[in-house]
């Protein structure tokens, strides 16, 4: 039945666009208060030291220097067991030693520079595959494998797969380190007054960083209030709270002044989080006609200097969704290296694996003698298939249709050719790689509040940041839709952990189906509180009644009574509050497909994308227009994952070689190409009028299929990414010798 | 049955003491943003006259000014019908006729001065009895009695009642013209911003200036937000938009920036609102036993140039019900006058009104023989009697307890003596008054909000203004108590529009009954979803548990399971909501009896108050602190009501003689004697713990009081307040005479 809407769907820009593109906006570095200080913190210079002391006299005797902590005077609290606030061990370069606060961030710069710290410099390791030896320096006194022993999958019987096998193909895959490089690097100003604290941050997840500052400082919740009214960019980087949150709140309780610390590109790139790089080994088996029969997979994540998670698991994930196959076995290891941390980038580890699984599914086609597409449908996951460990199906599944409809679109059959078959110097080839992940689901909490003023206008409180990504908008229209008004009558406030309730973060492609279930169900317990009021006065049932560009109509009826003389007789404000529940023995997954056109200078090494084709199953497009620049600016950093992005370390000195975007090479329009989203309504009966979300899967898929595409411009594999200017030259160098 | 409470009734501060003490506070005169404007108000310098011609041309060429507006550029929106936001007919000096923004102050003050208007002066009426008369100037074209006709309240049978009187007393009273004179006189920034407008406003009613200037701008609620966080005063003044926040918000659509408008201290005298003075006819009649059997009661209420409300009604109020009479007739006139706006303070009228009774109920208790407190005690009005008009018994009544403890309290058995009777020069005297009112009551909306954090800390989303009177304490105390949670774990978010619902202002001493209520059933809906969850967990009925000290136990139990732990198998944060009604077929009053003493020099005409003893019926006591605070603070301000306070104007010219604080008298800390509160607890069945308001009945009481005992100390009566150092001279000269 196809269901007809008023706003859903439709193609409407941001709430806030005039303010993003006037500068109106107020992001938090835009947070500047009366008698603030500015906080800055002493990082260390070495990957891997031991700190004998800490001489701070001469910055302290600086005028205008206010405070100075080392990590003696700062909270016990611990990061994921062992991240101190501030360290006496140095594990990465940039790790946090000690912090100054001054009247002006020159002065602290130069505080900062006066402390005079004595360091045993340790040996360092860097290549995780060295860390895990047993003569590797230890990182943490437990050892440099996180939780001390793998991860592991198992599903069926993976001996008795490889058995089956009639081709079975083995390979390894390298994925590198990359940062955010979000256009707002990591920004807080933190300010204690009257027993309170309040934090400007930039922030993809308020609650979280009220939780954690919280916690690490014993405060009650109630007294810790976190806005996020705009940010600039987070992509995982910003997902919960983090040691310069506490700094700034610490040392503005110490001081009693506002305090701001806020990272310069160098900080964020050594100091932040980072996408991981991992080690891959695949094994794969498939029976003649193309059957998968088995998967074996080890990855090993390198985390860095901290555990901020255990990596190798989020890898895993999307390795065991994308494809029916009933013998599985894979192990992660997420090993400490001496350098930054690991963390979520646009997912939560998804991309890394991704990769070398559709380029090894790519050799496997090419191995059996069939399409790629072709064997993609062979194997891919379906609706039934969900957890096939728990035997619980997907609630919706557009997988089929992503690549049926992309491939068509896309003129697949038309445009393959046999892989390094295209004439040079410029030659061309078409890839493509699919994708199914968790994220795009629901979770838990999921919650909003919506108030129905009494003129019929409607505000949102919505715990849901919007980074950038159009989420007011979203929430806007959920809300419209939900209730009958017109979507201009809503406004929106997201993300003040004062005001509104918690609905995870801004995070794991999340929002519109987990914040917009909790603002739906808000909405709709609002509009049975209007048509309860309205059914007295038009002396008929509740559930007779609906609401249309605000006007409360018998169902069916063209006349009504306007909402603004229903809302009248209420006793006080309408307030609705929802909360949504994640299904039982059900799997929530978005799906994608990819196909894209590269065309390769062999005598440059340049690879130009020519186009891409993004199908995305995201059950039902609440704005197209946010929703396709998701995509876009999502298959967009992809391709930098692939081509371009990496940061370097010297193998001598353990030290970044590019913490800067002038040599960390990053994608910019002029490297963009068409790109062609193709939207898939799979209707989940769980998302918000049918949506899921849709933040991170383009991220995922554009690299992979990139790597099929060069390798059938070339016929030159390259198992690591990302493919850069100087592995292609020698590739083909490697290849004609 | 005797309650038992945790925090209810205890000594508490108000919870941003600090704050205001140590000047952190951000009262609406604290928001500077950066580009602001400041605008300022050209205001006529006559009481009535014509606008014939406005030349703006030379403020317009002085640099720095940024618009300019007069009457033809305003919105056509109007204020109680007869109130433009600009006007081209002044009505009372200070009447607004232009605006003017500019970058700085001197530049707006200075374009004022340069803006030439061309006024033909009007013929001006200052007295409301001459303005009645058909030949008087008229100031509207309806007329100068508002409404065209008096209000008439009947009861019973007049005529029957003074036959059935054995003693009849007529006589005349008069009130004067006041100023509220708040600490924080009106100021607001509006701030309108990516098709959003946001108001940092001094009042009492951020809902009321929402709905006001969306009304008159024609903007959608939900994208008009007005915040108070601290305010400076408010005392009926500040109850719901004025021109002031239309003006600034205008301007600030028209530039395009930040307008902030803040009256000075004339300003306010002249433009801001009034005590409308009032001219009083008593005639009551009594049996001999002392038995009251008719009043009758005419009042004038000159409201100034326009119709804030008519005033008239609001004097009747209170002469209906503070005593038991079987027959009643008062006639109320509201009259236009060219005198400023009148409006609330500290209540609607009921001051102007309980003065004259008081003070003629003490001349009759005289004329009868009678203690004027058993003659009270004879007539007060009952729990049963309420609404002797449509027989609705009241909900709670401590009136008697009032009136026999607080005379025990002061021993007026002791004190009391013939009138005149005392020695001079230092004549002393005691007096006392009795007072019942519907304020302190709750009224709709009354709602509130509770969101109950993951770690067991509360947060209260309240409409309730904390207009300094320790309402954010109050709130916290209502949910602390009914939660079961310490009272420091509580946050009181008040008074933005945007994040919490409409409560009524904090005016008519309403919040701690209707807000009060609002916050009390949203705590007890987040303790049903909190002990639903406990039930499940402890395998019992939820109405068997109970939360003490954030500890689920089963009622009677020592042993429970921390709330914390509880929280953590909710699905999402906890929000609880509560919508207050108010009952029906009942009337709900506060109640009071003051006593005072005063020492009157007859050489110099000076009154010294020496003591006062302030009994009030405050259903329950939710904080000592902030009950006695506002007793005290309520009463000082009664007192100069009754002694010093009085705007005054040049018969000649129409302008007032005083706009300025060394002029105008104020009580200071120096004239203040002991005050004894005396709190009686008639615990109402329908306040939150039983409380009920107490905001304005304390300034009601003292002046008929202080009359009463001036005239016991001196033997003379005086029928006007203020009761001047010149009154009492010429009317001890007058009786000597």
């Amino acid at each position: 039945m196809e269901q007809k809407f008023n706003v859903v769907g439709k193609r409407l820009p941001k709430v806030d666009a005039w303010e993003r593109v006037s500068g109106k906006a107020r992001y938090a570095s835009d947070v500047y208060l009366p008698g603030m200080l500015y906080g800055k913190i002493l990082r260390s210079p070495y990957p891997h030291a031991r700190i004998i002391n800490i001489d701070i006299s001469k910055a302290k005797a600086l005028p205008g220097v206010k405070a100075i902590i080392t990590p003696k005077d700062t909270p016990t609290f611990r990061w994921h067991k062992d991240m101190p606030i501030l360290t006496d061990v140095a594990r990465f370069q940039g790790d946090d030693i000690a912090a100054v606060v001054a009247v002006d961030e020159e002065r602290a710069a130069e505080a900062i520079e006066l402390i005079k710290v004595e360091y045993e410099v340790l040996p360092f390791v860097l290549d995780p595959e060295e860390a895990m030896k047993p003569e590797a320096p230890k990182i943490h006194p437990e050892g440099n494998i996180i939780g001390g022993k793998p991860q592991v999958l198992k599903r069926g019987d993976i001996e008795k797969g490889f058995q089956e096998a009639e081709v079975i193909l083995e390979n390894t895959y390298r994925t590198s380190l990359l940062q955010h490089v979000t256009s707002e690097p990591r920004v807080c100003v933190a300010h204690w007054e009257g027993g309170r604290l309040t934090i400007w941050d930039s922030t993809q997840y308020t609650f979280g960083v009220q939780s954690g500052v919280a916690k690490a400082l014993k405060l009650p919740m109630s007294k810790v209030r976190v806005i996020c009214e705009f940010m600039g960019g987070g992509f995982g980087d910003k997902t919960t709270s983090e040691r310069y949150n506490v700094l700034a709140a610490f040392l503005s309780m110490k001081t009693g002044r506002p305090v701001r610390i806020e990272f310069d590109r160098a900080e964020n790139f050594l100091a932040a989080h980072h996408r991981y790089p991992t080690v891959w080994y695949l094994k794969y088996g498939a029976k003649k006609d193309g059957t998968l029969v088995a998967i074996y997979a080890k990855v090993i994540a390198d985390m860095g200097g901290y555990a901020h998670f255990a990596g190798a698991g989020g890898n895993l994930e999307t390795i065991k969704s994308v494809y029916r196959c009933p013998n599985l076995m894979a192990e992660g290891f997420s090993v400490y290296t001496n350098k930054p941390e690991g963390g979520f980038m646009r997912c939560v580890g998804h991309p890394q694996a991704q990769y070398p699984q559709e380029v090894h599914m790519d050799m496997l086609a090419e191995r059996l003698g069939m399409d790629p597409v072709e064997f993609r449908l062979k194997n891919f996951a379906r609706l039934e298939d969900g957890d096939q460990d728990r035997k619980f199906p997907f609630t919706s599944n557009g997988l089929e249709d992503c690549i049926k409809r992309g491939a068509e679109l896309f003129r697949w059959q038309e445009k393959w050719r046999r892989p390094g078959s295209s004439p040079g110097p410029l030659k061309r080839g078409v890839g493509m790689a699919i994708h199914a992940c968790r994220h795009g689901a629901m979770t838990e909490p999921s919650s909003g509040m919506v108030r129905v003023n009494a003129d019929g206008t409607v505000n949102v409180l919505t715990g849901t940041s919007d980074i950038g990504g159009g989420q007011k908008r979203t929430m806007a229209i959920i809300a419209a839709e939900e209730l009958g008004v017109p979507v201009d009558a809503v406004y929106v406030t997201a993300a003040d952990t004062e005001v509104t309730t918690d609905t995870g973060g801004t995070t794991g492609s999340r929002q519109t189906m987990t914040g917009g279930t909790g603002v739906r169900l808000a909405a709709a317990d609002a509009k049975r509180q209007i048509l309860k009021i309205a059914a007295q006065e038009l002396k008929t049932e509740p559930d007779k009644l609906e609401i249309k560009n605000s006007i409360v109509y018998p169902i069916g009826a063209d006349k009504g009574i306007p909402l603004v003389d229903v809302l009248k007789k209420a006793p006080a404000t309408i307030v609705g509050r929802g909360i949504g529940r994640v299904p039982k023995n059900k799997v929530i997954h978005s799906f994608a497909a990819h196909f894209v056109e590269v065309e390769v200078d062999v005598t440059t090494g340049q690879v130009r994308i020519l186009r891409l084709v993004a199908a995305h199953d995201v059950g039902r497009a609440i704005n197209l227009q946010s929703l396709e620049n998701q995509i876009e600016g999502g298959a967009i950093q992809g391709m930098g994952f692939g081509l371009l992005e990496e940061q370097l370390f010297d193998g001598k000195t353990g030290l970044c070689l590019n913490p800067n975007v002038l040599d960390y090479k990053l994608m910019t329009i002029k490297d963009v190409p068409e790109i062609k989203p193709l939207i898939v309504e799979s209707n989940d009966p769980y998302g918000p009028f049918g949506a899921k979300g849709v933040g991170e899967p383009p991220y995922s898929v554009p690299a992979p299929a990139i790597a099929n595409a060069i390798y059938n411009a070339t016929g030159v594999r390259f198992n690591k990414i990302p493919i850069s200017v100087r592995a292609i030259l020698e590739g083909l160098k490697t290849k004609k010798g």
